[in-house]
């Protein structure tokens, strides 16, 4: 079976892509060609170096791109779409020049919301995949990782959205801060994680006491490097939750993300008494890539 | 003028040493030679290289250290003196082995607390040299810096303390983060500082959410480098000041470190109604190392 279209998530470190006949998946492709090291011409070389074989002899092929592609600094910049608004608008994606004519690419733009001011690129796709899935889904959906979104929807829209950078100061401050030297790259102990988590949630004010406090412990306690990277990771994810406390107070919250990670969140919001169902990420983006495609090519 | 003592403040980046007479500072002089790029045969070596010329042609000179020389991965590791004690006591320096028999060397030990768990290194001698200008002392003193010191003294001890990694966060954050591309190498700007800085100290909650809305606000509405940075030291200081509230409730405050960062502490305090002063920290380590050899060598 040959394709009929091709899906493309382009983030700042991963460049992924689907073979797809309608709904269909029939091939799967990645390379490390993220935006993030990518000039403007060099997105094309990128993307047909991971391609080009399943490209048409002669004709076109719809390929639907969505993520950091899109960014200032990236092929071309999509301007973002203001919320409330739905994750996705497919006519609104851009179509950056290309060399090759077979190429009939459109780039999704991401969302923005003025007040306070945030941005996403990619997510809103992982978001409309979710909701082609759960339509009529009225809630909050929370995509931990190292820049953690939240968002809420209603009617088919995201109506709100917040971003926290908590797996990059996880990361940072684990390997590059005097912590480094305690916690080396040991993996989280999910007890010390969820203990340290509720603690943050409880006084989010005594986050900043505990950083240091794991050094300290390891060197008069001999805290161990399992230990003290759970407490870290605890700490900062509970400093998240006591933040987006207005996101999830009362409401269903959908933890959307790698089951090790989501894990961790669902425990301590089960602890305050949210309503929380766990989703595994992977498939999403796919998912509101191919939502995308059929709103431009199957519903005109 | 020939020295009778030499004072060495020998820190993570940095190894600074005076010839002294008594009290009298008869010259000064630093190198890059810090504890963190030597192994421990090297300090010797780095010592010898900065004050070669200033020992005597026979006999020894006292010489007198402290700071990270003397932690575990340092020359000798000097153990901790355990709070609530004075600040320094110079009977309980170690003498590691040298080479050069004019080196009558000494490293003082720094402070820990068991609970919650702190430690110090260099803090206790500037410490030291603020109560030597200052007996009889009562209140809290504040060491800003990549890692903030709080101490609360009576008695001419310290009874409590707490590290907060700052500084250390709002360089991590500022050049190596995705805020990066927003901050560069800008100047904070003062008013933006102390107005994020109220606004954490009022919410310490939100303060995980004003991380990634600096970069959202420069994308959205071109906020300026200067202005981000301002708002992140805010936010970060703010977060500090909202931890270490213990410490200076009720408490009066010293200020002790570089004018243009105790500045920023100060207004944030004065508005909370906290009786603050603020002090350069450039001579309290060599009053504290002074006071130190005084203890030694003339009042036996």
């Amino acid at each position: 079976m040959t394709p009929n279209w091709i899906a493309v998530d382009w983030g700042t470190t991963r460049l992924r892509a689907w073979a797809m006949q309608g709904a269909q998946m029939l091939q799967a492709r990645a390379s490390d060609q993220g935006m993030g090291r990518l000039a403007p011409e060099g997105f094309e070389p990128a993307l047909l170096a991971l391609i080009a074989d399943w490209l048409p002899a002669s004709g076109t092929i719809p390929v639907l791109a969505c993520g950091m592609v899109g960014a200032r600094g990236g092929w071309v910049e999509a301007a973002y779409r203001s919320v409330p608004c739905p994750p996705l608008d497919p006519r609104q994606a851009i179509r950056p020049p290309v060399t090759d004519p077979r190429l009939d690419l459109r780039i999704l733009p991401g969302l923005s919301q003025a007040d306070p001011p945030d941005v996403m690129r990619g997510e809103e796709t992982q978001i409309a995949g979710f909701l082609a899935g759960n339509p009529g889904f009225r809630g909050v959906l929370c995509l931990p990782g190292t820049h953690s979104k939240w968002a809420r929807i209603a009617d088919g829209a995201v109506a709100r959205f917040a971003t926290f950078m908590t797996g990059e100061l996880f990361a940072l401050l684990a390997r590059q801060s005097v912590l480094r030297l305690t916690l080396a790259e040991a993996t989280p102990d999910a007890q010390a994680l969820t203990q340290a988590g509720a603690q943050a949630l409880a006084d989010p004010a005594s986050v900043p006491a505990g950083l240091f406090a794991l050094r300290a412990g390891a060197l008069l306690r001999g805290l161990a490097p399992e230990q003290a990277a759970g407490r870290l990771s605890g700490l900062l994810i509970g400093a998240e939750l006591a933040a987006a406390r207005p996101f999830w107070t009362g409401a269903e919250v959908v933890l959307i993300g790698a089951p090790d990670l989501t894990t961790h969140y669902e425990t301590l919001l089960l602890a305050q008494g949210v309503r929380v169902r766990r989703q595994d990420g992977a498939a999403l983006v796919l998912a509101g890539l191919t939502a995308a495609h059929r709103l431009l090519h199957e519903d005109p």
